[in-house]
């Protein structure tokens, strides 16, 4: 069995009207079969924000919610707090601060317990925090602006469960192209992904079509804004030797903003091509115009049409267009 | 002759304190000979404009300074007005609004006499509106955000002393990414170059290096900031098809940071390469290791060196360090 797909989610998802993003989590969970782990570790709130995401994941026929609460780490090594994972169809990370988040669960029990659910194909799911940490570089902190500049940011350890990778989110509304240059700037070795509020990107495992192939990890995205790739593969830099806090050399980054509906294989790095939206209106005209020439095709052919009859022919279809 | 020099300057350059860019503005334009026109018809302010630039440039060494302020498109048809420009060695065009200042200037003799100016050499810089009307195609204003949105932004068109390109200011501080990206990606064959407040892209012509080359344009950076060149010739969108005001696919955009110092060849689309920074410190270590190391080469020549005397003098040299 494949891993399960991630879902990383800009933060701010839609959670009153169309609420398209947890729709389809709970979907993805199994539906009226989904039973469903909510992380809030990374909110300053207390059990509030499990009953606002329990309320929401039941409204949309989630069988069961379950909240998993660590505080500490000593917290994060409880068994029984492990074990509630077993049996979960999907996990959910809340939003908050994504430092405190990964302070407490990464390395734990229970952070491989996430890590371990994920393998054996449970979607996990996190918005904001919850979506920084998935990655295995993370954003730690750091300030908005549109140009790299070298201290404006900071990266830690997060879980992994998308390797060489570090994710950005609120990525259009904070402003934070810089940061996440800065970041693939100074680790060209990892892919920058940038998620829009009210949007997720939704990484899925493609087994390869020939056997002895390579599996491909392909991202979609669903919902309001766009998820931005930064891929440094190729970047000229001067991350390494520039002062303080000026402004990083990073020329040659390949730039891929992808709207929804659109899907990107992390593996190639290219964008999946997808069929040209069809006209109606230009497709019936096309057609017409089809039937009218293969009619003439088999005139010339029938050797009726002199030169003469042709002229007129042709003079009175477009008379009648 | 070649063409003068663009100063394209992305707002709020420094006045005050180190004035960098101004100060470069009138060496450029001649030290103690510049002959500078203010034109300050961007800026909603009157003459206060042209007295603040006016003592600005004085104070740097400037011989002269008049101002040019047409109000409207018969005063930009003013053969006086005009003829004032005949012996400037520089032109400065304000900050304000671009499309006051193009709708007054483009396409009218004086507008005309601004590009015969830079083509006979003299130096054509200006700041916010000022930068963004030497573009071709010109942001005529829009909304901030870091996602390209189908209708977030309006073209207008520019004095074109930058062929093929359109030009942003003020990029990282109002957050300028999504409307610059969505520029281009309705518009692949132009370049898109973003600057930030404080910073100046230096547009010079180079002279092709052999006989029958091509002449190339090469921007260099000065001031705190960086610009931003984005590349859209290899791009994949969907912007002849996006709707209202969604999100647009815009992948495989090249993006390039630059930072002071550094340059871009506008011709071929390439950084120019500059030497490596050599740190002093290890390069008097290398030197000193380079001189033993010559020594012990010399002794292996000489054959005075058997495997024991090797090992005790690589030993002795280690110990030393």
């Amino acid at each position: 069995m494949p891993p399960g797909p991630l879902m990383i989610i800009g933060g701010a998802e839609d959670k009153l009207r169309r609420r398209t993003i947890l729709k389809d989590f709970v979907a993805r969970s199994g539906g009226p079969e989904a039973r469903i782990a909510v992380v809030p570790t990374a909110s300053s709130l207390g059990p509030e924000v499990v009953e606002v995401y329990d309320a929401l994941f039941r409204r949309e026929g989630a069988a069961d919610v379950v909240a998993i609460r660590p505080q500490s780490r000593d917290d994060a090594h409880d068994p029984d707090l492990v074990t509630r994972l077993g049996d979960v169809t999907g996990i959910f990370m809340t939003g908050g601060n994504q430092l405190k988040l990964s302070a407490i669960v990464c390395g734990t029990p229970l952070g491989d317990e996430i890590v371990a659910a994920h393998t054996r194909g449970v979607v996990v799911a996190g918005t904001s925090a919850g979506a920084s940490i998935q990655s295995s570089h993370m954003v730690a902190f750091g300030g908005p602006g549109s140009t790299p500049k070298q201290r404006m940011t900071q990266v830690a350890a997060g879980l992994g469960l998308l390797e060489s990778s570090v994710i950005d989110q609120h990525f259009d509304q904070r402003n934070r192209y810089g940061r996440l240059l800065m970041i693939v700037s100074q680790s060209p070795q990892l892919l920058g992904i940038g998620v829009d509020e009210d949007t997720a990107a939704i990484v899925e495992t493609v087994p390869a079509a020939l056997p002895g192939g390579d599996d491909h990890e392909v991202l979609r995205v669903l919902g309001r804004g766009a998820v931005t790739i930064m891929d440094p593969a190729r970047i000229t830099t001067n991350a390494f030797e520039a002062k303080r806090s000026t402004a990083i050399l990073a020329s040659g980054v390949v730039l891929h903003v992808l709207p929804e509906g659109s899907s990107f294989d992390l593996t190639t790095r290219t964008l999946v091509p997808h069929a040209a939206t069809v006209d109606p209106t230009e497709a019936a005209e096309m057609a017409e115009a089809g039937q009218d020439l293969r009619q003439l095709a088999r005139d010339i052919a029938a050797a009726d049409a002199d030169p003469t009859t042709l002229k007129r022919r042709l003079a009175r279809s477009r008379a009648t267009k």
